[in-house]
């Protein structure tokens, strides 16, 4: 499969070049870039030097359209959605990793992203590609999911869907290295400030709390908001989810666990915790993986689960090429089942 | 005042060190350690040179008693319980840093800390030194809190004493530095593996569990229990609190700040953030703040408590100096009005 | 002594503010920044809340001769050559953090840091303010010192003033905490980029070289030139120089400590190292010691040299102050003696 | 190739796993630990989950040389030495990544590692196992080079071999990420105290100098002696070197970058950076590449030379790989053309 990538000058884009050079049925045909080139990659990249030989070239759709077979637009939020019309118009494959297309309902994107949406029409031929839930596997346009949804949506998927918990008792305390802040800078994430620190941003308006709504009400019509909050830790890469909910009846950690695994038995992603241990960020860095630790305390009738994920991997570009997988009818690790990088 | 402290080689025995160095009512007599003796400080930890010139010197109890007024315990749990009591039967003054003295109910030390507790006679004489609410300034021996105690309840005091909130509704998901965790060497805290890490450790069964519970309930009997998680990020110093509560009734920001300022006015340590923002870690390590945000939420009715100190000095010998100046009546931040170290 | 500070909201300037906050003979009257005016510092920068109550003001030459008593300029280079003459002209204190009168030779200024230099006359009228070997310590007219410049100069002091070294051996390898590269954003300095990095910049053309030549050459003429290098590591706060020279004739460890002991014994603030150990980069964070460690290979005929400063305080904000003392007949230590912040 | 591990549970033996599990030609058979035993490795290092499945195991000779093609050695020192040689007398394939098998001259191994070294036969019968610089490529028993010896030599190699440094000269400040001191527990490698902090040990006394010079003398018998100091910076993985020294005749940059593009032209895993540009330690790390990048400074007469690697891959498990495939008659870079993980 030959794929080109809009965008690839950012972290996202470029985790999709280290995921993809390793990948045995795909080459990268072309990359693109709005704000940088006519330059060889490797020359701004030097890590890239040996590794991928291609310029930074301007956005052209017929040319990618004629030499590729899948588009990757890895760009920030509000590119995609101005750009990547042509490609669906043409069911030319599109794996869209930015939030473009993610919100299905009129008029959200405009009010968590603070711009206009994509035609509407768009928005509803986009899959949400979360890869474990995925309703349409031979779908072509992907709006690949935000990397603080990934971790919460797989971590509460089996308890809305089989409908254990109240409704109402949904708490997410989130936490994330700086890379997903991006590559722009900021006082906030200039290293002097960021480092030896924490923080808090965004409180109750990040961006990803309406996705993650929209799916947890596809799969539990009665859940009617989440509590989501998002702090930076001074790591670079990963996120770290600690979630506290309540269950309709008191549950044992056993069975808690024993529903994950069955539910997630054939995701070769998710990894499911022993009773009694939860994962630490590092075990998954680098990885696709969705490692996922399960507690139940009697006092208080609370479950917590802690999740933790690659936010450029298994949070960006990692289930992007999970996506692609699915889409060529490849199995789903094919290319991406690389050990964690520890320590 | 002249002050002996015992277990002087550990953080917080150092950073008493630090912080008594500058106090202009305080000398430091004699320092202790059990391990470590006969040797100047400054030849072990070479950050003293010239700043403290004396010896390691094993415990002597009469001799404390005879050059000092005071005595510090900086030890870890289980050390002051078997030798602090002569102090106490001679009312020589005692400000004990661990949480041999905190846990007033029979049996509850034991419980958490999982080794006999002090006789009940003793505990019932140690006065909680929750600074900002101490029960008996003149009290002459002082259960210093727990860091993750003092941000926690600081954090809750205003909404639990006034009765504010749903009283089965309290999640506190704590997160501290390593420097927390102490000068023992462990897996847990070589750098290789905390560096670029976080994790969650002692899940449901960290011993500040009580410690919170026994105060709460002495403000507010209601509470019946609290959901509490701590985690380790990769810092030296510091603790960030993230605190979820459910009020009875729909609340404004604008309200809950102006009672926080109300309730702290007095407090020079507690310094409340303007409306719409929240502390960062960093703008407190090296100080005795604790700096407080609070956002209210009308989708979820949550209030989020956003609490930050630095574990060693308002988390432990900062607010052990603090305790001191209360009982010899000088103003609460003689010789600890430093300001942080930013950045 | 009453004091203003020009360009506060840098790191210098903030480190000012912190150490100044503690002497006892100084109080702060005023604040300027050319880019943040009318604002409470307190509000842009928050951990100043309680400790610094006033507004950030434009600069205003005449109000400041009027208040205080000397002025402090810790502006980037390129603004004190433009702003400072009319303090210098009336003979109004001024201590210089920045580089604008530090090189004496004419054209110096120009061809390293690629701008224009203040008039030469002024520039002769400036002390290098080297705190430990200050020539004039009336002058009220300070340039003071790099922080590279500092730690390299206060290393090689002993064996360049004695003659002992080669004069063409010097190779300097100083590697710096990010914070030396100053609050502006840039690519290198993201915390994405520079967390778990390390990278050599300003090959061979760093703007200290012809400051530490100067000074050298003035205690030796003989000295012709220094390999330089300058790198940044992962830390906040700290310079950590190693220094490679050979001596004219074969030395022992034991005579070179000896001398380097006696040159300094006066020096409250350079502390040297026993036989055999070396400082670490913590054990002065915070403080405005200079630690100094000296090893002699006779395999190689080498002196290496080990020196660590924190570049905020005796490489900036510490040595001003030490300056100040120096100028206003107060002992050097007088509010700088405060202990590292360890750990 | 089938293949077995001793000493799996090190920094050294995890990496390996990590690497060999995307080899296309070779399969991992067992791992041995003297340590831990009966469990699988997943339950110690959940990492590792559903990528090895399988137990630890105590050391069994002739089981591995039944199931195996050959073992390798990740130990700490001083163990390869009492085990390996059963293996090496029946000609099985071993590599060994301690240091026990490096050093030529009897007595040295005993000097520096301070401790009896391995009968002299055997020592001599290993191959030197610097894989761009082979001598036997046939060889089947190696000595993998230390981490900090490979940077060194590989830097140091177009130099010394074409006689164009003063052979008194060379002077190498070394770096090294916190892995490189293994996942021993100490108090210098504690995060807290190794967090924010620099220092440098063993010095002039590095267990890799002798290695180095062994390998130098062997290119050019000409050099006498090396100055070479080791320094820990806070980050995981990563060695970053820099070096200076005298030509013979002054040089220009350019003909020296030519000079090293020459000499590697054929090696895949060194890239020579471009003239004005020097590598920075992230660009390296999680693949087998080495960077170089080379300045030339008139004034001093003074080649620079910034070397980085990761220490784990390079200078340990990846270059063991690429000597399996050098022995497997495999291209250098099978199962090792990872792009470095930036961010």
């Amino acid at each position: 499969m030959k794929v080109s990538i809009i965008g690839v000058t950012g972290y996202s884009g470029l985790e999709l070049v280290r995921l993809l050079q390793r990948h045995p049925e795909v080459s990268i045909q072309s990359i693109h870039s709005q704000s940088l080139q006519d330059k060889e990659i490797a020359t701004i990249y030097p890590h890239l030097k040996k590794i991928l030989d291609l310029p930074l070239e301007p956005i052209d759709i017929e040319k990618i359209m004629k030499i590729s077979d899948l588009v990757f637009f890895a760009t920030p939020s509000g590119i995609s959605k101005e750009i990547a019309l042509p490609f669906v118009e043409a069911n030319f494959p599109v794996i869209d990793l930015s939030g473009d297309f993610r919100l299905n309902k009129a008029g959200e994107y405009e009010q968590w992203y603070g711009k206009a949406g994509a035609p509407q029409a768009f928005i509803q031929s986009a899959e949400y590609g979360l890869s474990e839930f995925r309703d349409r596997p031979k779908a072509t346009f992907i709006a690949n999911p935000g990397c603080y949804a990934t971790a919460t949506l797989l971590s509460l998927a089996p308890l809305v869907q089989q409908d254990i918990i109240q409704a109402d008792s949904i708490i997410v305390d989130a936490k994330s290295g700086v890379s997903g802040a991006g590559k722009g800078l900021s006082q906030m994430t200039h290293f002097t400030e960021m480092n030896e620190n924490m923080l808090l941003y965004k409180m109750n308006s990040h961006q990803h709390i309406p996705e993650i709504m929209q799916q947890l009400q596809a799969w539990n019509s009665s859940i009617p908001a989440i509590q989501f909050s998002t702090s930076l830790i001074p790591v670079t890469r990963g996120i770290f989810v600690t979630i506290y909910v309540k269950p309709k009846k008191p549950v044992t950690e056993a069975t808690l666990i024993a529903l994950y695994q069955e539910i997630y038995q054939e995701q070769y992603f998710v990894r499911i915790q022993e009773q009694g241990t939860y994962p630490s960020l590092k075990q998954v860095v680098g990885s696709n993986f969705c490692d996922i630790g399960l507690a139940y305390n009697e006092k208080t009738n609370t479950i917590t689960i802690v999740t933790v994920i690659d936010n450029l991997v298994k949070g960006a570009a990692g289930q992007a090429v999970q996506n692609l997988n699915i889409m060529g009818g490849f199995p789903q690790e094919l290319g991406l089942d690389t050990t964690p990088m520890y320590p």
